[in-house]
């Protein structure tokens, strides 16, 4: 049995996801895979719990449900003292912190493994953790960026190794999904929007969905795992904030839909809404999203899932976390 | 710059796809993994050449087309022997062979990792050779063995570590589903068999395809990786060789149609032809393959991608090879 400290950064939906996980599969992930899953801290945006006998997380989700936050319980730290001082072994970063990356590197100069559902650190400083979780031996892994807790970074990082990619295409944010399929039975994108935002589907800011630009830092996410970092400001980005009723109408006499697309080619990163034929696999529901890998030996593959929810985030959260320090214990290299 | 040599088992149709690969990708792979591939033995069922010094792929690609064997070229030796004599860092089975275990046992025994396409080691004998492999500390990798080179079993090992997989649905045999369409458009099972045959989408003895073998096959891999090894003996298998007009018609009436589905559950595993909706993922047409993926955290993932093709095969065997050495290399565990 090996014991993994922990440090939580974030107890909001997917942090409380993650917790719940590590408390319901404990005595699941001793047998399958011989860990013990210690958390040492949890920090939310007041306050840190740090607890270096490990927390009890029934005790600290009950604390946030109660006090809707952690500052009544203890310390007054910030992420960045947290990583630096709390002495865990993979930090788990699940804030929404432009300012995260720093964090990270932190993390890495200490030689710890980090594990983040946070895009902005991937989008804007991607060289610079890359470089730095390098030299320090630690795991960077960030499965939960992209498309929730369905596997595609790390199918892009662990298979196809010998095909060169020639394209992603990808619906890859649900709430401009769900707008424009609401559009297509005739709403207007307004009460659409409103709809969304009713079921909680849309943020109450809605703008970073509708601007594209949720679906944007996803696609620099995969261009910068597929190929190599590129710059955000290079990205063609447009919304679906244009798209009328009558643009609706002219796609479905053409028997197609719009939908948001990413599409990802090596150097080339755009997002756009487009008329897409409705027996294309881009051609979405609901709250998933798919991609369509092109690649020079394989052809064509697709890749469809949870796009959103907190328990299916919380999955690749976890998966990641197993996967940073099971590289650590591999003998051989099969796993079961 | 690592060197690493290979021995090569079988020259058929994957085996020259993987040499020809190794040639036409030969700089990509030093520049992008620092990698260059040494094919230093080729065996086919007749001989093997063997040249420490790297044998030219270019040459026994040319050998085979003008010879048909490479049994001119050079010595007698049996892929046993190769295993043993033969000092390659990988070795590649791109064989059939029913006993080619012995050779990858005897592979892992000297420390050589195994990659392959070949199935029946890891129907009836996972549990030996994966302790075997794991005790040498040697990898075994077998994507080419499930979907050609859709990465079925990458995504299993790698990915969704956290969650408990509670069923896969597959589409693993595409000579069935062509069939099985054909059928669909009116013609008797025997005209699709021979259309099949014509145009070399099954092979002159269909009956591994025909009876669910080769879909069971893949099906007990797919358990063996996603749970634990389970005996071929308990696979409830049933193929598509009785079914009828009637049936297709009947399927036909409820907007359904017949495919070969393969499901696995913990402990459980079956394959037979079942009438699914239409708008099912499981409703393929053409050479694609499919697997449907349930868990308890995620929910649903479809994986959909070519499930047979020369090059698509070979594609994963050239993966698989960049994968087993690439853990070797591994400083950071992040890899572009």
């Amino acid at each position: 049995m090996t014991e993994i400290f922990l440090s939580l950064i974030g107890f909001g939906n997917v942090g409380r996801g993650v917790a719940t996980i590590l408390l319901e599969k404990a005595e699941r992930f001793k047998n399958k895979y011989g860990l013990k899953f210690r958390v040492i801290s949890i920090s939310d945006s007041k306050a840190t719990i740090w607890d270096e006998s490990g927390i009890d997380l029934r005790e600290a989700l009950m604390v946030k449900e109660a006090f809707e936050s952690l500052d009544k319980w203890v310390h007054q730290m910030s992420p960045l003292e947290v990583v630096k001082e709390v002495e865990s072994d993979v930090v788990i970063d699940v804030t929404n912190d432009m300012n995260a990356w720093k964090w990270h590197m932190e993390a890495f100069r200490h030689g710890r493994h980090v594990v983040t559902s946070n895009k902005p650190p991937l989008v804007f400083h991607f060289t610079e953790l890359i470089q730095e979780a390098y030299m320090r031996r630690a795991n960077y892994r960030f499965e939960a960026t992209v498309m929730a807790g369905t596997p595609i970074i790390t199918l892009l990082q662990e298979s196809l190794l010998g095909d060169d990619i020639l394209r992603i295409q990808g619906v890859l944010n649900s709430t401009t999904t769900f707008i424009l399929s609401q559009m297509e039975k005739g709403l207007s994108f307004e009460d659409a929007l409103r709809n969304a935002q009713k079921l909680g589907i849309a943020e109450r800011d809605p703008n970073m969905d509708v601007s594209g630009m949720d679906a944007a830092y996803k696609a620099v996410i995969l261009h910068n795992v597929a190929f190599y970092p590129v710059s955000f400001e290079e990205v063609r980005v447009k919304g679906i904030g244009e798209i009328s009723m009558k643009d609706m109408e002219e796609a479905k006499k053409k028997n197609k839909t719009i939908r948001l697309i990413a599409e990802i080619r090596k150097g080339e990163v755009s997002v756009e809404p487009k008329a897409i034929g409705r027996d294309s696999p881009l051609a979405l529901y609901g709250t998933q999203n798919v991609a369509v890998i092109e690649t020079d030996l394989l052809g064509k593959l697709v890749i469809r899932g949870p796009g959103a929810g907190i328990r299916e985030t919380a999955s690749a959260v976890v998966s990641d976390t197993i996967k940073a320090v099971r590289e650590d214990l591999e003998v051989g290299a099969w796993n079961m």
